[in-house]
């Protein structure tokens, strides 16, 4: 157990950007939410998955929306504070621990704003060790958990209560809510035991974007290369170093997608790289030739600073180096590969280990 | 308190049709769902309002769907005969009685499954003393009655609980959730004292629709006109009669929105009438000139048969007179022709009481 403070916070925030893989939203806004209120209710404790007992009632919380609406219309934190409540009035359980849902962007830290206001502690564990854009794209689907009994309140004032026949229905009735509210809401959901998150999770998560979060910062601060000191510490692959030249982005239903092209320089010169792009970076083909894909992470990083790119923000002129970081074992099985691998996203495209593949340069 | 048995339901789904107003979904295939339930549940009593304790608890039950969706899929009465216990889990009350969210269309009788089921009497009212698209447009909203908090269960087994901060949003969810899952679902709303029934619902309206159904049953037996034999009963006036020319219609997130082009004949003979629908028939203008607009009603009726033609099924060749039945005075005041009125659907149009209309013929 330890105590997350700003420092720790920033960090976290920084790392899952980068575990965000283009997309999971802007972890700035979800800081800002953390931090202020830790600083109203006090710190958070985070603490590790075998500290938590097996007969702990455990619940993800995670804000839920389109990324644009959520870097445009901030989260409030009133209902961060309050989707707990209405979890436990639904269910009639009390809930000892919560859980980002996913350690890649916006809701690595939007858990600690419940927290705060629960005096609760933060398990360092995801259900994805990434960002992924469904619901349903989590490692508790692979082991039979259930999305619901879930709460999700919105800025309205609305709240809605979900029992659904399945982890994709719980995905399409959120959705569908969110859109309709404006998309923008916050979340309980996934509620399960200690012994089950034990199972279930990716551990470490947080700690691992943490970790990333100050190997950035170090590097910066050592002038030395942000991206080669990320590759080294996620046992990552350096993919293509380019240019962006143009990017194909539309807004579909609440959704980002599109494609980013690259051309090479340095000892990529003569090269073209593409990103994919759903909410997430979910392939990168060289030269017409997949490189990477999902449930693996694709990720660009600005050259110099290696500040992280989202999808959304990527655009004509950025120098970027684009990075591959290994999935969780979890999703490198074939159930998981199934449930987030390029397929899934309607890419006709098998699943390879971006370990495997030809880097240059 | 009467017990509604198959011929008296047979009354009630043709009448509902008319109080449907070319809308709110075939009631035929609400009969079907509803004697079926009679038929394996026992008989149903339909008790007046004045009978209602004022300490009893009400609710509204619903099917929530487009009515094209509701034409080719059939409700399920599993969804009828289990809303009432899933609201019922989720408010911790036990509810009394149940009433139809309107008299027109599907919904006058899906009401019927669910009391057969739980062994409850109908009360002898509804929300509208019609059809409406949106389901804030009901009688009690004009008197503060919240929608929620609802349930809604769909055929896949996914349940919603909505506790909305408006009748508005309690739509919008539920719109949503019924596009998201495939446009079919049973609801239990508008949870309401006995003495709010009293005071908010239009009285008698399936005593109505019975009436309406008896009236156009006894005219073709007695080899009368059934349009004229309906227009005594309701106080309702001949619009127009004619042919119908051409029928825009698109279907739009679930919406039948369109217009009929009709062209005169007999007295009529000469003029034009156009029909414009949004699910419902809202606006009727002979020559171009505003005659009939919603909150009251308006229908196209065979002319020989008296064959009530939904906006859905309107199409050329059909002879028909298009009537224009009064709209109950709860919707006949400022309130209510702001939530019901024709600028509510969009139509620059003031109403004007359907009796004022010149009419030919």
């Amino acid at each position: 157990m330890r105590i997350i403070d700003e420092a720790a916070l920033d960090d976290i925030t920084l790392g899952s950007t980068i575990l965000g893989s283009g997309g999971g939203g802007d972890p700035y806004v979800g800081m800002l939410l953390a931090r202020d209120a830790i600083r109203r209710f006090g710190p958070v404790s985070l603490v590790d998955i075998e500290e938590v007992p097996d007969d702990a009632n455990v619940v993800f919380i995670a804000g839920i929306g389109a990324p644009g609406v959520l870097i445009e219309k901030l989260p409030r934190a009133a209902e961060y504070e309050r989707v707990l409540d209405e979890l436990e009035r639904f269910t009639g359980v009390t809930y000892d621990y919560v859980c980002p849902i996913e350690a890649g962007g916006l809701n690595a830290v939007t858990p600690f704003a419940t927290a705060a206001a629960r005096n609760l502690p933060v398990i360092d564990a995801d259900g994805m060790g990434r960002a992924f854009p469904h619901l349903e794209m989590v490692t508790p689907t692979l082991y039979g958990g259930s999305a619901t009994p879930m709460v999700m309140i919105d800025e309205h004032g609305n709240t809605m209560f979900l029992e659904s026949a399945t982890n994709s229905w719980a995905e399409a009735y959120s959705r569908a809510a969110v859109l309709a509210s404006g998309a923008n809401a916050a979340s309980a959901l996934y509620p399960m035991s200690g012994r089950q998150a034990k199972e279930w999770l990716v551990r470490g998560a947080l700690s691992m974007a943490q970790d990333i979060g100050r190997t950035i910062r170090e590097a910066r601060d050592a002038h030395v290369s942000p991206v080669h000191a990320v590759l080294e510490k996620q046992g990552g692959v350096l993919l293509f170093t380019g240019k962006v030249e143009e990017v194909d982005r539309r807004n579909e239903r609440g959704w980002t997608i599109g494609t980013a092209h690259l051309s090479g320089v340095d000892a990529d010169s003569g090269h073209t790289m593409t990103i994919h792009f759903q909410n997430e970076n979910l392939a990168a083909k060289r030269d017409g030739e997949v490189v990477a894909s999902s449930p693996d992470l694709i990720m660009a990083m600005e050259i110099d600073t290696g500040e992280p790119i989202p999808a959304e923000e990527i655009r004509y002129g950025y120098r970027v180096a684009v990075i591959g970081l290994p999935a969780d074992p979890h999703w490198r099985t074939e159930a998981g590969i199934e449930l987030s691998g390029p397929r899934r996203f309607g890419y006709d495209i098998d699943y390879r280990p971006v370990e495997d593949a030809v880097t240059v340069g």
